[in-house]
């Protein structure tokens, strides 16, 4: 049973699994990715604003994307235009796990493209104490019923 | 010679080095954070809307950010708040060259972190035909001068 535009309704809510972030995978998706002190050296991040090694936010996005996808994969995805108001709220630490919840916000027919429609989503990634982390409204492309 | 918020003016542009994006690198970082088809199967992106296979958004919006760490290493970075209106223009491929634009478009003192300030750079990243592909807005946090 595949999800098409038509079948996604505002109000809809959706919660992932859970992704366990270690310091390994925070050092490594930072080398290549965001070579800040703060996300590579543990001891240069204890001396820094943030006390400790944090994960750069790209990455906790990231992870967060794999938990939607993950959660989502029945819907009929065609891409993403883009995403508005993504706010890292607090650090994302070693032995953190993360949680997210999606929300349909919007929904309407692209006016460009035939045969998709845009649907706008409330993501918030959350950690093992119910405190958000980060948030951003996606715009997603999700193809119609033909 | 670090950069501090004092030192950062309206107007200021960088441009980045360059990055070449691989097949293999971007089946790799999507297996891991958007196992879509489009980001992980060839054959089966060649079937799709695209026509072939294209680079996870996060995995373009995270080469963006290795280019600019590098390119404004000399600044004195604390992290950022959150960024705004990020759009995924146009799909990036195998092969496909990556050049980010940095400009400082906005800033101010933090209103609630001493020491602190608040700095709008409007990102372009673009391809080797000097297409744009990808762009945002970034509320960074710089440190100001004591």
């Amino acid at each position: 049973m595949t999800r098409y535009f038509e079948d996604l309704t505002i109000g809809d809510t959706h919660t992932t699994a859970s992704y366990a972030m270690t310091g390994e995978e925070i050092v490594t998706f930072a080398e290549r990715y965001d070579p800040q002190p703060i996300h590579t050296d543990p001891s240069a991040a204890a001396e820094s604003f943030f006390g400790g090694l944090i994960a750069s936010g790209w990455h906790t996005a990231s992870v967060c994307m794999r938990l939607i996808v993950d959660a989502l994969a029945d819907s009929a995805w065609v891409g993403a235009k883009g995403l508005d108001e993504l706010r890292w709220i607090r650090p994302v630490r070693p032995g953190d796990e993360l949680t997210v919840d999606v929300e349909v916000v919007d929904k309407e027919p692209s006016s460009n493209l035939t045969g998709i429609g845009e649907v706008r989503l409330r993501v918030t990634g959350r950690n093992q104490a119910d405190e958000a982390v980060i948030s951003w409204t996606a715009i997603s492309l999700v193809r119609r019923r033909t």
